[in-house]
């Protein structure tokens, strides 16, 4: 069951998780693919689908326990395990990052910045002072840092140099800020934020309201 | 010609911008729906059918001509227009926001932060100083500040209320950094931004690599 869950469902993988946890708020234990649909302004038929490939369970004519998809769904993206963050590129992105994730969120955390060129010794987010090593000590402070992921923050010129020695160091997933697609082996994984694309999708829409 | 254009190719205009941006930066001057594709990981046909629906011009046997294709693009999603931003909520993430964006950036600037309780008078983001002004300013303040785009960066519980009063202040496009789906007149254009959602993608995958 769920051994393969399709591209775009694994897309709303999140949604689905972020209207549970509102729905668990809110204090609802159970609802139906009709009202689950209505808040993710999707048809019931997609909502069983969708819930079907991804293993979660429904009876019918009760629909789905809340809090028992929810944990369904934490477990299925490794969120009941811990994910150490490493940001690579303590710049204007790279700090901004750690103040975005640098603070006690399910799952993650961001145990140290990287930079070539360190501006002091530390990140302080407010919550937490997080370290800034020198990027040659990578190698060095990787395993004692026990991270999984790596932030890369760097210029795009960098990117891909940078992403092959985190491969190397043992890192095999990264969270992508910097506009170049990059090439990995197989066994790495790589998700691209790209922010500037949702701003001129944003600019699209603006541009072509009235249609 | 290009009237309307399909929002699966709408969400893809980013990326053709983005590329064809790096092969003017190349020197590369025309290129074919087969180079193209191979660069944006699409079939040539694919390639060829969202360029037409979006109304770029190609040539039998040449391809497109990358500076022109490029400027049209730009045009679409209103680059050659000037964005002016503010962002609403100047905790962790509206600072963070105004970090990453508060740079000469093509065609989007921010202007200001609008806080309820602001901790000074002016975020310096090292290349601009953006005043930060109380949030009871907001009605007052905008006609000075010419802004078309709010940035969405307060508390879940304020969001609603928050792009309600946006728009009643004639601020009709959003760029939503709160994890409340908003519901919105029709003339107001949203785009969200869920940077956990990526990161619970990016676990997801962490956890399936081996499928």
């Amino acid at each position: 069951m769920a051994s393969y869950v399709p591209e775009a469902v694994v897309r709303r993988l999140p949604s689905y998780y972020r209207h549970l946890r509102v729905l668990e708020q809110e204090g609802i234990q159970q609802i139906s693919s009709q009202e689950l649909g209505d808040r993710m302004r999707m048809t019931p038929s997609q909502i069983r689908q969708d819930i079907n490939s991804f293993g979660g369970e429904g009876r019918q004519g009760y629909g789905y326990q809340v809090s028992t998809l929810k944990e369904h769904l934490r477990g299925l993206m490794g969120l009941d395990q811990e994910h150490r963050m490493i940001i690579v590129g303590a710049g204007r992105i790279g700090k901004a990052v750690a103040n975005y994730t640098g603070f006690p969120q399910e799952g993650f955390l961001t145990v140290a910045l990287f930079d070539t060129e360190p501006q002091g010794t530390a990140l302080d987010t407010g919550s937490a002072r997080i370290p800034i090593y020198p990027m040659e000590e990578l190698e060095q402070q990787l395993p004692g840092l026990r991270a999984n992921i790596g932030v890369l923050a760097v210029p795009a010129g960098a990117a891909q140099e940078t992403a092959d020695r985190l491969y190397q160091a043992g890192i095999k997933a990264v969270w992508n800020f910097t506009p170049v697609d990059l090439h990995c082996p197989e066994d790495m994984t790589v998700m691209n934020v790209r922010m500037s694309d949702s701003l001129h999708i944003l600019s699209y829409m603006m541009n072509h309201r009235e249609a």
